[in-house]
């Protein structure tokens, strides 16, 4: 079969996470992998009620084909939700696909020609990754700190493009709790990033689907997306399933007009539509109030969980080991001295008991070695206690034998 | 924007039945256009029950991502719906997908290249040409008759393209009921089809979604898949939307083992999972037995849809127009005599009350000028015998003209 598969098919490659995925189903490996959010976030009696009116009110209607740009009441309603983050978008900006990935991959491809540069954050979203990669784009990486992408290399990364004559098409950047380093952008950080894209002519490819997951509401004015900003052409992607259930898979873009009619020319020929029922019932739990319900309970559970995990990674890590302190999303970044081989550690820390994704998973410069993802979603506080405890021991072993 | 568009991108265009749509959602407009099933076609009670059974049922679990490849209960249901049509299949070889559009999409994607040839059947179905197209592939058309694509040909095809140094990858055939001609495969030229397909090492892309949809028991037998015939690649697509409903967004492919893996990488980068509770719907419409009554009812509906509006045709038409009479399924395929322009004809149709799709669009070869199709899918049959009338008068008034 191999000879006679796409370009992009041969370079397809199994996801590492999901491949982790099958460690991690043991019930007994706690896991910092994952990246899912928790079942406990999922608001599961509004979700029943919603559904049980569905039932009673269901009629041809909602079962037919929808519009390939999604239902137009919900449409209406996340020109809203974008208000509110302070995104002013038309009606016609607004497109809702079957997920984020979905987002990724339509937005992939009407922009992104097999051997086009693109500009990704080190490091990065896998599935961004898998994304870009099965489209045949090149990425170079721009390394992030504490305050997210270091728009000063950007800026030099540019230049060294343009000395190579190569011209980046689009910076794909998570600017809140950033998966899978946690950091958060600074509001600096994004003026430049806006000021640097519109210079250059580059789409800024803004990915956005932990902005709710704040911890306390005094950083909320600080996660003002990029597209807020009125610079540039950003293309902003957002997502119900942190907030409400990703089986709902209802996610949406917002961008500029012309990048949006194209997008829907290609949603045309390859999905018609999203399930209608899905974004029925995403837009019954806006209009009733159980999503802003939802997203305050969401707060609290991550927030208590990051400050578990976070109080024993103090408690048990070894002087030399470092991490982040995230303020919202599912993700801190842990750096361990050099000698230390975060994918050959692997092994032996599911041995233990507790598992993680390997930081080199999510680099696309080769970097991260010594470096991992921590994930505190999907673990009670008590089991990441356990976890932080069984990864510290791992830790300290594989300094003892190196 | 325009030189900033992936190839791809630059490359696609509206689909012209979508844009027909506007003219369509005019309600006082008879549409012999379309395609859509009918909504009188939706089990709606059934599918009601079900939900307000789900929303009693349902946990985390159905809330959470499902597997890339779908729903492990409903692909072991589909294995068995499989062997029903005499595709005997592996659970493996099963995967799910979020309606056949984005099944033709992931396929496509994983086989073609651009500047790849295939070859498709003429007419064919939009859709699919867009798709196509979308991916950058040379489609070469090989005619039908009333007994389906004509083997003769594809042979002959088949032939000079070798001596251009041209290796078609795969055939695209919808051999029951075909969308737009109506025309059913015969069995002889299926054994063909598969025989040359393995001898030349073509995939088959065989895409069943009406299959279900015979108007006689006694057809039933001769609408066995290609996949069935054991013979050469075929990559089996087919769908719930036109005999459940078009919104649960639940389509499935069936195919090599290989094939298939590889189109669970593609899904992975691009969708993650399709929705959870739309393939949980669908799993409980089979397994309590309603998927089967609605196809009783789907297929008395169409069947008395079709013998009004081929009786309204033999009643009101030129003698100079000729039709098929299709045994199955939502369409039917009229040629008119030369001099008629269906695409200029079409304002005048619509001026009197009716609208149907001109065949050009169907046709990759630029054939199908005096050609249309007609869909008795949506309209009553009163509406049907309407239509009919209004439509030759129209074709008289065309022909006068001329």
């Amino acid at each position: 079969m191999g000879n006679r598969l796409s370009r992009d098919a041969k370079a397809m490659r199994p996801s590492p996470i999901r491949a982790l995925a099958k460690i991690t189903a043991d019930k007994r490996i706690i896991s910092l992998a994952g990246g899912h959010p928790s079942p406990d976030s999922f608001p599961v009696d509004d979700i029943g009620k919603v559904i049980a009116d569905l039932s009673r009110s269901i009629s041809a209607r909602e079962l037919q084909y929808g519009m390939t740009a999604g239902n137009l009441d919900l449409r209406r309603e996340i020109v809203g939700i974008l208000a509110e983050r302070g995104v002013d978008t038309a009606l016609e900006q607004v497109f809702l696909c079957s997920g984020s990935q979905r987002g990724l991959d339509l937005i992939g491809r009407v922009l992104l020609d097999p051997g086009d540069t693109i500009l990704v954050e080190i490091p990065t979203y896998p599935g961004a990754i898998a994304c870009f990669r099965n489209l045949q784009a090149e990425m170079v990486g721009v390394p992030q700190d504490e305050n997210g992408l270091k728009t000063d290399v950007l800026q030099k990364t540019l230049e060294k493009l343009r000395q190579d004559h190569r011209r980046p098409k689009l910076i794909y950047t998570i600017p809140n709790f950033q998966n899978p380093s946690g950091a958060t952008m600074s509001v600096e950080r994004r003026a430049e990033l806006a000021e640097i894209a519109a210079r250059e002519g580059l789409y800024v490819l803004e990915d956005d689907p932990y902005c709710d997951l704040y911890f306390h509401e005094n950083v909320r004015d600080s996660l003002r997306p990029v597209a807020a900003l009125g610079k540039g052409e950003v293309i902003y992607l957002s997502s119900f399933s942190k907030i409400l259930a990703p089986g709902l898979r209802t996610a949406f873009i917002s961008g500029p007009k012309d990048l949006i009619e194209i997008i829907e020319l290609a949603a045309q020929a390859s999905d018609l539509c999203s399930s209608t029922l899905d974004q029925n019932i995403v837009l019954e739990l806006i209009r009733n109030g159980a999503l802003k319900h939802s997203i305050g309970r969401i707060r609290q559970l991550y927030e208590g969980r990051a400050t578990a995990l976070l109080a024993a990674l103090k408690a048990s890590m070894p002087q030399s080991v470092e991490w982040n302190e995230p303020r919202g999303g599912f993700f801190l970044w842990v750096r361990m001295p050099d000698s230390i081989d975060a994918e050959e550690m692997l092994e032996r820390a599911v041995k233990r008991g507790v598992a993680y994704v390997p930081g080199a998973h999510f680099c696309v410069d080769g970097s991260g070695r010594s470096e991992m993802r921590l994930c505190y979603s999907k673990e009670s506080p008590e089991r990441l206690r356990e976890g932080a405890e069984l990864l510290a021991q791992t830790i300290k072993e594989t300094l003892q034998k190196s």
